[in-house]
């Protein structure tokens, strides 16, 4: 089964597969991905740190240990604001260069458990935030890969590593994912534990995978939350209610991504979902602005040490928006989750009559230059929602790069939503069907 | 002003009162806190790590230093399941002896920042669960101090510090609190930032306050979360609207315990409150075994890299419970947090025909012997509705030790739950006024 495509462009649904059969070693599948990596990483920067002696060993212990799990002998990128113990952990800033912290967060150690080989640490933003790092997108290096999961989507883009955690606050894991025409899934908030997570805004930040196929986010959750993953073979005879969801934000996106989202929507029509426009209540046009209110009051508390101590090497942009959280008061900050609850439960009236909302992942291609890692503004009412939320590939831009839409479902319906976005995803025919 | 009491058993407020007038100097009220450390704390066994010299350093640097908050010159207490740049930091386990976190914790760095002094870090039971460590109970060295903050309790109560940061998941600020017969305060879940803190189960893990005095945990809202402390001095004024709640679990208080809450009761009624008794729902019967559920779920994840590389240094009794939270079905975790959200709306409910909730702390007095840390039971069920609590002082059990009352409050009212709290503790008259 992988003569025709090379090792590295497995999806760790078809490896796990071939590994179970004894057609594939992991170390053959890890060897592939660092001789990859070794060729493109020059220039797509997509790594923080590697051990290839480390990662190879992991692979033969796996090959002569009993399966525990699908995950068993899958390498995997780990976003390095997520504590490795046996990888430095930088958090994407010059102050921790170097740091190796004494232990492994719980989605690190679990994977460990379920027989995952740890592949290396993928290179963040600033502690997640939006000043960028390294990272070129792999698909133009003139542009850049998004951000702040940057080196887990852009190594998942450029065959890497079949699977990467992200994470995100704003839009840190949908934005990358759709500038490199991966697959970007934000868990429903607090589904994946967050355990040995640098946090940034602990009521926002959640814990995501960067993967080229909807099967191999939901093995993640499988195996690390327990949530068994749905009957994908089933997704062919779905007629998926989808609320066709423009979002108050709707004039932020640019004339490409309005028409290939108006396109995406007659497919889907056109392949036997009913869909419909939804309009969101007034008070959800405040949601963008109330993310960065309650966002910015927690992380300006969050990096307390580091903007004490190391004010220095905390870039500019960064400390501008620290202090404009200083500044948001306890009053704001309470009005703002107040907002947020209240449209948490209207969204769950919205989702009596949709199975899944589709709407914008970005507000185009990705940009050129990597000085900016994007606009994050169609992430951000999603993450103050805590709402599952998945990026689809979908169409291209005027530059040829990738366009992406995001799929929508209720809180807590992660299964849900993966079925009916691998609906789309084959509806949408944009997927890259040879790994599959 | 300090002729009469000596400086180490200063509440914050009057200690910054005296600083602020230029009547008292950081370095000699750390002095006095450091001395008595020495004359008691071989007893006690209060503190995980002190470091004299660093200490008196801060406080001299204050004294030079123009203040920026009432915290200025104050010493802090440090529950060792924070981390601290410049102190050890073993998270009440074997596994993490001498370990040296790289930055401090949001709350340490906010500390520092306002001016305060961070005077040690206090002993925590294994990693904040029920297995105990060296502490004893101040009032009596043969019975515990209780815990998880079992050495933030004792120190506060032994007048080494007059506040430190506790954690609770269960009970593990409200039980240490009553055992040791100070003021424990558990906020509204998330009010006091997180980052930085040893995750155990992250929907309910929640930073508090040991104090002797309840303006003191104001203080410590008031600086860190912006939360401004409400006008104590109206206290006197107020006509609480108090409701008598029993709990679900009443039958696991002791004879004493249930005759001192009835005392309570009355004594509030005759000094002018309108005192009633509340009943919950049905439900609420299964909170305290929900939140054993839910707390099982994340904490058997959270420490996943303790349990698979260390596995003999964790506890028995510990690694019984991971063992039972590791059994926790997906689908049993989301029943348990869709029963608090129920919950969590019936409580708002009640909350419209009453100021405050009267509940039991604890099921008696501190247990004789440091084998066991206490029964956490009446704090279950408050640590899974996110709700603030705040145990006072109030009588004492069949060895003299104390006892104490729960004042809880709707979720976000801290400031209504510090005024009328400090209302009750003077209408019960229990508090160590020396100190106020």
């Amino acid at each position: 089964m992988t003569a025709t495509v090379p090792l590295h462009q497995l999806s760790a649904t078809a490896a796990a597969a071939a590994i179970a059969a004894g057609k594939l070693t992991s170390e053959a599948l890890v060897a592939a991905c660092l001789e990859h990596i070794e060729s493109r990483d020059g220039d797509v920067r997509a790594w923080a740190a590697i051990d290839r002696k480390l990662a190879l060993q992991q692979a033969r212990d796996r090959d002569r240990a009993t399966p525990r799990s699908r995950l068993h002998g899958i390498p995997v990128g780990v976003k390095d604001v997520i504590d490795t113990c046996d990888l430095p952990t930088a958090y994407g800033s010059p102050i921790y260069a170097g740091h190796q912290p004494a232990s492994d967060a719980a989605c690190v150690a679990q994977v460990r458990e379920l027989g995952g080989v740890i592949l290396g640490k993928t290179v963040s933003t600033e502690f997640a935030t939006r000043h960028p790092n390294k990272t070129r997108n792999p698909r133009n290096l003139a542009h850049t890969p998004g951000g702040s999961s940057s080196g887990s989507a852009a190594a998942v883009a450029a065959d890497m590593v079949p699977i990467a955690f992200g994470t995100q606050t704003s839009a840190s894991i949908v934005r990358p994912a759709a500038y490199c025409g991966v697959i970007g899934y934000k868990p429903t908030f607090g589904l994946l534990n967050r355990a040995g997570l640098k946090f940034l805004a602990e009521s926002l930040d959640t814990l995501g995978t960067l993967t080229r196929t909807v099967p191999d986010a939901a093995l993640i959750v499988e195996a690390l939350a327990g949530v068994p993953a749905p009957a994908f073979a089933e997704a062919a005879n779905l007629k998926p209610r989808i609320g066709l969801c423009r979002t108050p934000y709707w004039q932020h996106a640019d004339a490409s991504s309005q028409a290939n989202f108006e396109r995406a929507a007659g497919k889907l029509a056109a392949n036997g979902a009913a869909v419909e426009d939804v309009t969101l209540g007034g008070e959800f046009a405040a949601l963008a602005a109330t993310q960065v209110t309650v966002s910015g009051y927690e992380f300006s508390r969050a990096l307390t040490h580091e903007r004490m101590r190391h004010p220095h090497q905390i870039s500019a942009s960064l400390t501008g928006r620290i202090n404009a959280g200083l500044l948001v008061t306890r009053a704001e900050y309470e009005a703002g989750q107040s907002l947020a609850l209240r449209c948490r439960a209207a969204a769950a009236d919205t989702f009596r009559q949709y199975d899944v909302l589709l709407a914008p992942s970005a507000t185009g291609e990705a940009p050129q230059g990597l000085e900016s890692t994007g606009d994050p503004v169609f992430g951000l009412m999603w993450s103050l929602l805590h709402l599952p939320c998945l990026t689809l590939p979908c169409g291209t831009g005027p530059a040829g790069l990738p366009l992406g839409v995001q799929v929508v479902a209720r809180h807590g319906a992660d299964a849900a939503l993966f079925l009916h976005a691998d609906w789309i995803h084959r509806a949408l025919d944009s997927g890259p069907d040879a790994a599959r």
